[in-house]
């Protein structure tokens, strides 16, 4: 009695759920960012949303049952590619098998009757950290995520940015190269900082420089078109000459790029994630000589510069659980 | 009596500062953007703040006393430059004769008993325009100033965004040249917006294509050193084919900068503001044109760009008399 007295008090736990185009990744969690019971089940399976849904209920229930039922649930978070806030929507997403508009957030209040909010997933990556990561406590910083893309959450005044149509934060997609040179991108346009600054465009850049350059590598036993950043990675421990050029070229366009973001919202903190951060210090020191040579003088010396310290496969269902407090 | 009662009711009025390095320029204005009374004193001429502060209300004395007193004015809001929003101070103003830390704001609230707000005259002339002008009813806009320099102000959700230390919104040195050719910038940098497409950036332009070009130019009868902004907009009215390609070049920039700008907030509106303006569709149809090819697609089309309507030499004191009311 006692037990369940305390239990209520607190609204103990929220749903997390990070949707990839190929996986559904479940948490349930607790106020501190533990992860309680996690479960999962395959997007692709279910071509119809809703048998998505209904099976995605009966997976969550045993983790349900285990922290005592729904009604110590305060409400689900969602991370979805094309995840609109302000719909509660899924709109166009080309990675899923739904087409169109996709009502996610009401189909899932429908199904388990608690609250439910959608973004995309870098939002949702921001989320995660300002609850409970390296941005507790801040009120303005920006989240840069480097995985296959770049994708970004904005933060000003304690709020995600959505903007006026709820897709606003999208930095890999600001254009840094607007010459010819520009490397195309999935977008149609060229140039686009996710190019380069991806795993895909350090892969990219590894190519080119390889094919520019005659200088050993520890790269060229591989295939160029399946070297990966994390090959690029591996020859940099190893000393690799251009394996480190390639992270000095990734690390010094970000920086720069993120000296020139500082002019939108003069951030306490930058906050990177993703499979790129754990080159560390390949990436992270030309990254933040770059900034320092490029931000405004008024901006020196007052933004940080870190790396998610969020484990990175229960990242994505903690930052979209972090919706659900809201 | 009647009309007394009406007065408090409303609290009708506010006071708003456009401090510029030579003039101080006050109004009272009211509810629907009516400048009231307007006074002006030189700002040079007070080497001691206190005396500056002192001087203003000597000149502010009939204009209160017109409204009726100090008891219908809500607050007064300044728009300076380096003011800080957060700290009410104006900080290490370059252009003003006070060096250091001023605390503008609780100065006149000595001397006036009113709340004073302070910001920059980017960030008044943005909250100006969300209040009296274009921007009504906006919730997420980005104002441009094209004047002497370019400045910027930021609204998300209804708000100007300060950022962590109250000098957010420098959209102006925000670098869209990063290469060798990019123009030294008063900053101390190279390649910043507003050595492009301020008044003085056009200036510089029509300087580099009457040098790189052996076209005839209504511009060649004028000394390179002293061609101004309107001087090319004059020239582009005779239909002078160097005059309408630096607006084209100009505008073409502006317009791929704030394709690239649209990433961070979605805006419903860029609004333009200054001296640079009155060019009108020399300037805009190519600004348009590089927006619209520029733009991530899923932001095409959402945006308008737009023109202040304010009256040029209102807008300023209007923008710094909106913080009046918050």
């Amino acid at each position: 009695m006692y037990k369940s007295m305390e239990q209520e008090i607190t609204t103990p736990y929220v749903i997390g759920l990070d949707m990839g185009g190929t996986n559904s990744i479940f948490g349930i969690v607790d106020q501190r960012g533990t992860i309680k019971s996690q479960t999962a089940i395959k997007t692709r399976a279910y071509p119809d949303v809703k048998d998505y849904v209904k099976a995605a209920v009966e997976a969550l229930q045993p983790s349900i049952d285990l922290v005592g039922g729904i009604q110590n649930i305060k409400g689900m978070g969602i991370g979805a590619p094309n995840g609109n806030f302000y719909t509660g929507n899924i709109e166009y997403a080309a990675n899923l098998v739904w087409q169109g508009i996709v009502p996610i957030a009401q189909l899932f209040e429908d199904a388990l009757g608690i609250p439910t909010r959608v973004t995309n997933d870098a939002n949702a990556a921001a989320m995660g950290e300002m609850t409970y990561g390296v941005a507790r406590g801040m009120k303005n910083f920006i989240m840069i995520t480097l995985g296959t893309g770049v994708g970004s959450g904005i933060v000003v005044d304690g709020k995600i940015v959505y903007g006026s149509d709820g897709f606003a934060g999208e930095l890999g997609h600001f254009v840094v190269d607007h010459t010819s040179a520009g490397r195309k991108c999935g977008c149609g346009r060229s140039g686009c900082l996710e190019t380069y600054c991806s795993a895909t465009g350090v892969a990219r850049t590894a190519r080119e420089m390889l094919e520019n350059s005659s200088a050993d590598s520890l790269l060229r036993k591989l295939n160029p078109e399946e070297i990966t950043s994390f090959d690029v990675f591996k020859a940099a421990e190893q000393g690799d000459a251009i394996a480190l050029d390639i992270f000095e070229f990734t690390g010094k366009l970000l920086g720069t790029a993120c000296a020139d973001f500082t002019t939108f919202n003069t951030p306490e903190a930058f906050v990177f994630f993703g499979g790129l951060t754990k080159a560390g210090d390949y990436l992270m020191n030309p990254l933040r000589k770059a900034y320092d040579d490029n931000v405004l003088n008024i901006f020196k010396g007052k933004a940080k510069l870190l790396i998610s310290a969020l484990n990175g496969s229960e990242a994505a269902v903690l930052g979209a659980s972090a919706l659900g407090w809201e």
